[in-house]
C-alpha cells in the first residue's frame, strides 16, 4: 500500500536554493546534495529540478512519513467517538478520515512538513563541512541544517507547492464555473486549502444568495415610482433589511458549526493553529503554563496571580483600543473631514483632481502606519494564540478603514441633507471602489509576477549574452516561485491575504446597509459584484498566487462582530435618513412620525440582540451528536480512568488518615 | 468506618402513614412492619415515631447504601481530573469531596433515597396479604410497594426531614448572624440546601453588597440641595447607575463561575437534575433519544428530522410567547389602566379603599390564571430538561407581574408629568410592598402551621374528650409534618419557592432602576430591606418550612435575563424621565439638551451590549483549570481508547476494502 501512495506522491513543499555556478566533484560534501539526502533519510521523496535562475528541492511526503511525524507532535485528531486524542499510527483506523479519503489535513500535512524540514540537525560527533559555490560552511553538530542554510542565504525560501492536479480540478469545477452563481465544491476547497479560506467562500457564497432576495426587493422598490408612498416603503424596506442582516448573522454561525461538525477539524487545532515556520516566535507577557503549575502548588496564590494575569492582559487591551480609538478621532477624522470639505469648496476640476491624487497617497501611507502601529501594539496584549491575536489586529485596522471609507459619506450626507446627492456618492463609490477594487486585486499580482519573470529573464540574458525570447520557464515551480505570495496589505505579521477580502467583503455591507434606505437598488450592484467576486477570488487563488500556508482557524473571527457592529450602525443611520426623509423642512419637531420612528428604532435594537436568544448558534443535531460522542467516550474508559486517579490520590488519602 | 458513619446516620427522609386505631396481632402481615421491613432489607437505617395524629418512619442511608445506590443509578460525580465519571464503590477516592467532607451532595442522596424508597417490588412469586386499620390490601408480584400505598391513602406523603444539628448550627451562623449584614456561610447553605437555594442566596448577597454603593450615592444626592445642578447631578446618576448594573450582571456571571468550580456538581446533573419523585412525569414532544438513533442509521435522514424537530420547538416557543404576550398587551393591560385611571377619577376615600379592595382580589384570581395557563402552555413545549420548563414558565409569568406592577406607576408618571407626585407614588410602592410582602410571606407560612397544630388538637380533642391544652407535640417529625412546604404561589407544578424570593427582588431591582432618576435614595430603601430578605429568608427556610426538595440547577437561569431585560428598560425610562426634566415647558423641540440625552441613550445601550465582551462570563483560572483537566484525562485513557475505537471500526474498513 505504501508503494501505491510513493507512486503518486504529490509534492507539496519547495525548497528554493541558487543555481550553482561552480560543480562540485565530491558529492558528499556539495551542499545540495547533502541537502537532498537529508531530506530522504528523514523519508521524503525528493526531486531536483534545475531552472533557469534557481535550484528547486521539491518535496513529498508518503504517508508512512507523515503519521510517524503526527505520532512524534502528538496532533490530536478527531476520532470516530469525537473525541480528540494523540495520533497513534497503529490505530489510524480510529481516526476521522477527511472528506477526501485521505488521514490528514493540509493544515497537519503542513504541519508536519514544517517539523520534518526544520527538525534536520546534525546528530554526528563533528563539523560536516559543505561547499557551495566555492563557499564553505561548517554544519555544526546539534545546529539545525536549514536555519543554518538560510543564514548564509542559501536556502532562499521554503514554500508550500500547488497540487497540479487538485488545482486543475478545481479552476474547472470551481473557478471557470461561472454558471454556478454562488455554489462552489466547499469540500475540496477545505481539503486544498484548509479551513480559514474554504470557511471565507462558504460565507461569501452564503452572504451572496442571501443578497438575491435584498437585490430583487431593491430593484422593484427602483422601478415603481416611489414618490407617493415613500414614507410608507421606505420604513418598510429599512426594517426588512434590518431583520434580514440580523437573521443572516445568526445563521451564518449555525452554518458555520454545520461546517465545522462535517470537518474533522480537532478543536485544539482549531483553537491555537502554531502551524508556523519556526524562526516567527510569539512574545506573550507570561505564557499560562507557568502559571497553571502555579495554581498546582498554591491554589489560592494561583488563583489571585491568574486573576491578575487576567486583568493586567485586559487593560492592556484596553489601553491599546482606546489608544488606537483616540488617534482615529484625533487624528484621522480632521484630516478626512478636510478633505471631503475641501473637495466640495474648490470649484476647479484640475485642482480637485490633484487634491484627489495627494489624498489617496497620503491615505495609502496612514494606513500602512495604523497597520504598523496596531502590529506593535498587539505585541504587548497577552492574546491567547495567535487567531486571537489576528483578530485583535483586524478590529484595530477596522476602525482605520471603518473612518476612510464612510465619512466623506457621512459629511456629504449631513452637508446636502438631500437623497439625490447621497445617491450619486454612493453610486461613485459603489462602482468605483468594486470595481477599480476587483481591478487591481486581480491584475496587481499578475503584473507582480510579469515583472518577476522579466527581471529573472533580464538577468540570466546580460549573464549568457542571448536573447531573453529563447528563455523559456520550462519548471512549474520555477513559475510558482515567481508568483506573489497570498499576503494582506497591512503587513505579512498576523493575517494572510484573507483580510483584504473581507475587509472588502465588510466594507460593502456596511456601505449598502447603512444607507439602505437611500438607495435600495446598492443590493442588486452588491450582489453581482459578489458573484463576480466569488470566481475571481478563486482565480486569483489557483491561477496567480502561490498556495497559501494554511490556517487552521475554524470562523470567519473578528469579522463577523464587525459584522454584527455594522448592523447596529445601519439602525441608527438608516433611522437619521428617515428622519430626514419625514422631516423635510428641519423644524426638528417631535411629531408622532419622529417619535413611530424612534419607537422603530428601539424595537429594531431589541430585535437585533434578543434573536441571538431565539436562535441558537448550534444547530440541535450537532449539539446532540457531539453530546452523544462525549458520553459513549466517557463511558468506554471509566473504570481505568477512574483506577488510575483514585491511584494518584490513594496515596494522598493514606497520608491523611495517618496524620488523623 | 461503616459503624461509625451507622452510629450517628442522620434522618433525611420521612414517611408519613396514619396512626393506626386497630392494632394487628400478626407482626407479618401488619403494613406498618412491612413497610418497616422492606425499608431494612433495602439498607435504611429506620426509626417509628408514633405522633398525635399520625405514624412517622425516619429514614436514614448509609454511605454503604447510598454508594450502592448510587453505582446503580450510574450517577456521574466530578473526580479529581476534572471530568465526570460513573460513581464506583470501590473508587470512592477518585471523586471530589463535597466541600463539608462528604462523599454525595444533599441532592444526589435525595436521589438515592427517592430511587431505594420508590423501587421497593414485590420480588416473591406470590401476593403478599397487607393489613391496615382493619383494611386488606394485595401486593401484587412485581408491584411498587409505596405507589400502592400512596393510591391507598396509606402512605399520606414522603417528605426530606431537617436535619436537627445542622439546622440549629445554620440558624446560629446564618439566620441570627445580623451584624454580618451580607455575608453567609454558602458552602454551608449549599450542603444543607443544595446548589439553587445556595444560589439564590449568594446572589442576593452580592446584590446587596453592590447596592451598598448606590445607597450611599443616593442619599448623598437627595441631601444636598440639588435644585440648581439637578440638570448635571442626575444623569452623572443615571449613567454610573447604568454602569452600575451592566457591571453587576458580568460580575455576577464570573462569581457563579467561581462557585460552580468550587462545588463538585457534575456538569449533566447542573444540565438536567431529574431528582424527582417518580409519579410526576414529564411529557415531551419527542424524547431526543429516539432521535438520536435515527440519526445513527441514517446520517441525512436523521438531520432533517432533528432539524423539523427543532423548528417545531421553537416554533411552539414562539407562539406560546406571542400567546402570553398578546393576552397581556390585550387583556391586563386595559384592566390594569382602567383600575389606575378610576383610582384618580374617584374623589371620596372609601370608594378608593373599595376600589384597591376589589383590584387586589382581582388580581389574585388574574395571576392565578395566567400561572396555569403558562403551565399548560409550557406542556407543549419541548425544553430539554425541568429547568428550562421552568426558565420558560418563569418568563412568562414574569410578564404578567412586570404589567401589574410598573404600569400603574408608568400611569402615573405620564399623567401627571411631575416628579414631586412620581416620587410620592415610588416610596408608596417601595415601603408597601416591601414592608407589606416580608410580613405576609413570613407570617403565612407560620399561621398556616398554627391553624394546621390547632386542627390536629381539636380533633383529637374531640376524638378524645380531652382538653386541647394537654396535648403537646411531643415529637419533631411530626412538627415538620405540619409545616409547610417551600411552594411557589404559582403554583407547584415546576417552581419552588424561589419562584417568588426572586420574583420580589426582579420587581424590586426594576422599581428602583427603571425610576433611578425620579428618586436617587431609593437605592437606600432596598439595601435596608435586602440586608433584612437575607436573614428573614434564612429564617423562613430554617425554621417555619420543611427542608425543601433540593434542585440541582447551577444558575439564576431566567431570573438574570430578566435583570439584563429591566437594566435595558431602565435606558429607555430614566432618558424619558430625564427628557421630561429637561423639557420642562414640553415643547418638544430637538434642542442640543435633548440630542445629547438621546446619544446618551445609543451609548449606554452599546456599553450594555459590550460589556459582556470586555469581561468574560469565566474567569480565565477557571477555563484554564478545566483545561488543563480535560487534557490530562484524554491523555490517561488516550491509547486505550483508541484501541476500542479501531477495533469497531476496522471490521467496517475491513468490508470496505474486500468491496473494493
Amino acid at each position: 500500500m505504501n508503494e501505491l501512495e510513493n507512486e503518486e506522491a504529490v509534492f507539496e513543499i519547495g525548497v528554493v536554493i541558487p543555481r550553482k555556478i561552480i560543480q562540485e566533484k565530491d558529492e558528499s560534501s556539495d551542499c545540495a546534495c547533502v541537502l537532498v539526502e537529508e531530506f530522504k533519510k528523514v523519508g521524503f521523496v525528493v526531486e531536483r529540478v534545475v531552472g533557469i535562475a534557481d535550484e528547486f528541492i521539491k518535496l513529498a511526503a508518503p504517508l508512512e512519513t507523515l503519521g510517524r511525524t503526527a505520532a512524534e507532535l502528538q496532533i490530536k485528531k478527531r476520532t470516530h467517538i469525537g473525541m480528540d486524542l494523540q495520533f497513534e499510527v497503529e490505530e489510524v483506523e480510529a481516526f476521522v478520515k477527511q472528506p477526501d479519503g485521505s488521514v490528514f489535513s493540509w493544515c497537519e500535512r503542513f504541519h508536519c512538513y514544517c517539523h520534518l524540514i526544520y527538525g534536520i540537525v546534525n546528530n554526528g560527533n563533528s563539523a560536516i563541512k559543505l561547499k557551495f559555490d566555492g563557499k564553505e560552511i561548517d554544519w555544526e553538530t546539534g545546529e539545525n541544517l536549514i536555519q543554518k542554510l538560510e543564514s548564509e542565504n542559501i536556502v532562499k525560501q521554503v514554500f508550500p507547492l500547488h497540487d497540479e492536479k487538485t488545482r486543475k480540478k478545481l479552476l474547472r469545477t470551481w473557478a471557470l464555473h461561472w454558471w454556478g452563481l454562488t455554489s462552489q465544491p466547499i469540500d475540496e476547497i477545505y481539503s486544498y486549502y484548509g479551513a480559514k479560506i474554504a470557511i471565507y467562500f462558504a460565507f461569501l457564497g452564503m452572504y451572496t444568495r442571501w443578497l438575491f432576495f435584498l437585490a430583487v426587493f431593491g430593484l422593484t422598490l427602483q422601478l415603481i415610482d416611489l414618490r407617493s408612498t415613500k414614507l410608507v416603503v421606505l420604513p418598510v424596506f429599512f426594517v426588512v433589511v434590518i431583520l434580514w442582516a440580523v437573521m443572516f448573522c445568526q445563521f451564518w454561525k449555525r452554518k458555520n458549526s454545520a461546517l465545522l461538525a462535517r470537518w474533522p477539524l480537532s478543536s485544539a487545532v482549531a483553537a491555537d493553529p502554531g502551524y508556523k515556520i519556526p524562526g516567527r516566535r510569539d512574545s506573550s507577557l507570561q505564557p499560562p503554563m507557568d502559571l497553571l503549575k502555579i495554581f498546582e502548588t498554591d491554589r489560592a496564590k494561583g488563583k489571585q496571580v491568574f486573576q491578575r494575569h487576567e486583568w493586567l492582559g485586559r487593560f492592556m487591551r484596553f489601553r491599546n483600543d482606546a489608544f488606537i480609538i483616540f488617534s482615529i478621532i484625533c487624528l484621522q477624522l480632521p484630516f478626512e473631514l478636510a478633505y471631503a470639505h475641501l473637495y466640495e469648496v474648490i470649484g476647479s476640476d484640475a485642482m480637485k483632481f490633484g487634491l484627489t491624487a495627494v489624498y489617496l497617497f497620503a491615505i495609502q501611507y496612514i494606513t500602512k502606519i495604523g497597520g504598523r502601529v496596531s502590529v506593535r501594539l498587539i505585541k504587548n496584549e497577552n492574546n491567547e494564540n495567535t487567531e486571537k491575536r489576528a483578530d485583535s489586529l483586524v478590529y484595530k485596522v477596522f476602525g482605520l478603514y471603518f473612518m476612510q471609507t464612510y465619512i466623506g459619506i457621512f459629511y456629504h450626507a449631513l452637508l446636502h441633507r438631500n437623497f439625490a446627492t447621497l445617491r450619486k456618492v454612493l453610486i461613485q463609490r459603489l462602482l468605483l471602489s468594486e470595481v477599480l477594487e476587483n481591478l487591481v486585486e486581480n491584475s496587481l499580482p499578475y503584473l507582480k509576477y510579469s515583472y518577476k519573470k522579466y527581471s529573472v529573464r533580464h538577468k540570466k540574458k546580460r549573464e549568457k549574452g542571448e536573447s531573453a525570447d529563447r528563455i523559456q520557464f520550462s519548471s512549474r515551480v520555477e513559475k510558482e516561485y515567481l508568483k506573489p505570495s497570498y499576503s494582506a496589505s497591512i503587513g505579512e505579521e498576523l493575517e494572510d491575504g484573507l483580510f483584504d477580502d473581507f475587509l472588502e467583503l465588510a466594507l460593502q455591507f456596511g456601505m449598502i446597509l447603512m444607507f439602505a434606505c437611500a438607495f435600495p437598488p446598492a443590493f442588486a450592484f452588491a450582489t453581482v459584484n459578489n458573484i463576480m467576486e466569488i470566481r475571481t477570488d478563486a482565480l486569483k487563488l489557483l491561477a496567480i498566487l502561490r498556495r497559501p500556508v494554511p490556517r487552521a482557524a475554524a470562523t470567519v473571527g473578528a469579522w463577523l462582530n464587525i459584522f454584527q457592529f455594522l448592523i447596529l450602525m445601519s439602525i441608527c443611520t438608516n433611522c437619521a435618513l428617515l428622519v430626514w426623509l419625514y422631516d423635510e423642512e428641519g423644524k426638528w419637531k417631535v411629531e408622532p412620525g419622529l417619535a413611530a420612528i424612534l419607537i422603530m428604532e428601539h424595537v429594531l435594537l431589541l430585535i437585533k440582540f434578543g434573536f441571538s436568544r431565539l436562535v441558537p448558534e448550534e444547530p440541535a443535531w450537532v449539539r446532540a451528536n457531539r453530546a452523544k460522542h462525549t458520553t459513549q467516550a466517557q463511558d468506554l474508559c471509566s473504570k481505568k480512568l477512574l483506577r488510575t486517579i483514585s491511584g494518584g490520590e490513594r496515596n494522598n488519602g493514606e497520608m491523611k488518615v495517618k496524620r488523623l
